[in-house]
């Protein structure tokens, strides 16, 4: 089976490089940039400046390959990929939960932005807690090394 | 640009079909069911278990073309579609945050499924609150109607 996805927009953000990324939205708080979504999905945004936060979906355009063991971002041993945020995956998608400024057109302003800069992006959502939100949440290895610094290096490029 | 994705895996739930299904997965509390991750992959769900949540991606097989506009689940009027979860998308691409019950080889054993029987999986990601979960959220025209009952119709079938 083959699944087939095309871009409905690009992300504009201040990030050329993959080193030296904010690893995710949490992260780059400061950070701003905007998405643009191509002209023909445009009424498709109707209704969503009324949503405080949306979940981005797009594809990692400069993932090349992957391993199915890898030493994530904060940490220095050897996880499952898909324990991971890695980019480099089986079907590379991301997904980041930004903060919605304002809607011009086909033009959105986002907050917490922890994109590259052209991005495709393949899906917008509305970000709704009472389907999004875990309660009573543990988050693995994760729990001993969240405190750590969080700056990307180019171990993914 | 083109993007093409395989699936990763397959969903086994007690939805074989799409009316009558719960929502998403705060609808779907007491709904358990399975994920099947095709065994070439087995070895990248290393250190999964930690963590309570994961967000499921999946390609909504059932999915056949799309609008910009439609009157979504749980509302009486019509909205644009990126501030809606409907599934038909330009790309469908379907995000549920599903309670991870446990493990064992290649299969994923989840609860608060709300996924159709048979839908292909194509990333598996853990759910971390410092990255996932919005803070001072508003959720615009689901505000108004979010107490309504939650079961779907057919109006995507």
């Amino acid at each position: 089976m083959k699944i087939n996805y095309q871009p409905i927009g690009i992300v504009h953000s201040p990030f050329t490089k993959l080193a030296g990324m904010p690893i995710q939205p949490s992260r780059a708080k400061d950070i701003s940039g905007s998405i643009e979504v191509f002209p023909e999905f445009t009424e498709g945004l109707d209704d969503l400046s009324g949503f405080s936060h949306i979940i981005l979906l797009y594809h990692f355009h400069r993932s090349t390959g992957y391993r199915l063991k890898i030493i994530p971002f904060l940490d220095n041993q050897l996880r499952g990929l898909f324990a991971t945020r890695a980019p480099n995956r089986p079907n590379p998608i991301g997904l980041s939960v930004v903060r919605l400024a304002s809607i011009q057109d086909n033009r959105l302003s986002v907050m917490n932005l922890d994109i590259l800069d052209k991005t495709p992006v393949i899906d917008i959502k509305p970000y709704i807690p009472e389907f999004d939100k875990g309660t009573e949440v543990r988050i693995g290895w994760l729990e001993e090394v969240r405190k750590r610094e969080a700056v990307s290096d180019n171990r993914f490029t």
